[in-house]
């Protein structure tokens, strides 16, 4: 469980952390990850799967320009650091108890809403 | 990684959870666990231990009533439910990457501030 800034392609939650670090060794070891936003009683949990891991050295500009500008942090003067290009299959998301029969709104990668 | 309200004793943590759930066999096989508290940009994260793990009707009446008035919701009409009282051993907090320095607040138990 770490606090990590993120950016959303549209179909993709881009994150950016030290390949040595252990919250990346884990994720590129596993391929999956649940991302938590929002707080106590405005929760969302992503789950996702990893679908790239690139060095912010070797990154397309695009994705780069997407994670500085949303991150509002740019990690390319950082050297040692890799974007992890994350899909979601699962999301869920909910207020309080009166939502959890709702809460989820994407199943096995598909928008249930 | 999972949303759970939680009430503060002074000294402990106390989280109410379903015995038969994922995140309560886990903690209870592992004695330990990581809080995360607060938001991307003001972060606090909890290492803690179990201390007790206690269902719903066997519990200290003062454990019961700190956490139905603390969390706004009381677990003692749900049976299969248990408290885990956790007891911090490192607690971090910190803003953005200017704080990160400073960004221990205990350690081993002790506060360092």
């Amino acid at each position: 469980l770490v606090p990590l800034s993120f950016a959303w392609s549209g179909d993709h939650v881009i994150i950016a952390s030290e390949t040595s670090a252990i919250t990346t060794r884990n994720i590129v070891a596993s391929e999956r990850a649940r991302l938590g936003l929002g707080q106590t009683r405005d929760v969302v949990m992503i789950d996702v799967v990893l679908v790239q891991n690139v060095s912010v050295r070797e990154a397309p500009h695009a994705i780069a320009e997407r994670y500085a500008e949303q991150a509002d942090w740019d990690p390319r003067s950082s050297p040692g650091y890799a974007y992890l290009i994350l899909l979601p299959e699962r999301i869920q998301a909910w207020r309080e108890v009166s939502e959890i029969p709702g809460r989820t709104l994407m199943r096995d990668g598909a928008w249930l809403v």
